[in-house]
């Protein structure tokens, strides 16, 4: 099976896909709030699963991490309002400290084409 | 390839199938003491394995998350006992705290079909 | 598909190969440092990916956890040394506490054979 990379930088790429497989690199978004963030993300998202060829409503699993738990509430309210009903991905979530203490969320996302 | 979903929620699925590919919701559990909690987790892989249509003996990877890493020796006996001989998926161990205080383990399973 | 398994340990197996896609078990190093550290992980990996019977071109995603965020730019500078140019994975850091202490940095990796 083929492995295609998409907004390839020198660190990683943004999309990889592979057969009918689209891994993307972990996301994070700008905002000052959790809830601001998340939806920076999902719009991300959004964006790189149109580039890759695929929508939200074929992932397969989401890694979330909060660098703060407290914030669990905030984030799924933004998560419920973007996932479409019925097309919900195997998710889990784990609070972790991200790469700059700015960042509040990352989400990481497996897809099918 | 076609995704199914199964055990479908407005925030997650318990189950997607990919192809040949079955991804389960990260899976916390109830019990007093990470031995509890591990035992009650490892049972629900069971039966969410089972419905997917696959078993223990085709788990591709396993990534676990402890809330307190001075409890990694207390889950690996649970896990250790539970899974089978010659058939231990890649695996991954790091300390997050989880959804909620008493929340002490949660294990994110990828398998076969 | 099938599965095969490599260097299968009571506990889990370093190498799992299902269809087209092989999962690492997350990969710790030795060292002082964590630049040592992860010179030492990306060693493993690459002898590991040449057991599977690939090599670093094919990674696809790479989850990467860090005792201490503090060392983000230590450990990618490692990073973009080891992985090809035009070949880079999906990739996500967090910050996580490892299975010991001495444990600065741990890779997990899921490639393409």
């Amino acid at each position: 099976m083929s492995v295609r990379r998409i907004d390839v930088g020198p660190r990683m790429s943004q999309i990889v896909i592979h057969g009918n497989t689209v891994y993307l690199a972990g996301q994070t978004g700008e905002g000052a709030t959790v809830a601001e963030q998340t939806r920076d993300i999902l719009a991300t998202i959004d964006a790189l699963l149109a580039k890759a060829g695929t929508d939200k409503s074929k992932i397969l699993q989401a890694i979330i991490w909060l660098s703060d738990m407290a914030t669990f509430d905030e984030m799924n309210k933004e998560w419920e309002a973007w996932i479409p009903e019925g097309h919900t991905p195997a998710r889990a979530t784990g609070e972790a400290k991200l790469a700059a203490p700015k960042y509040l969320v990352e989400i990481i996302i497996t897809a099918a084409l």
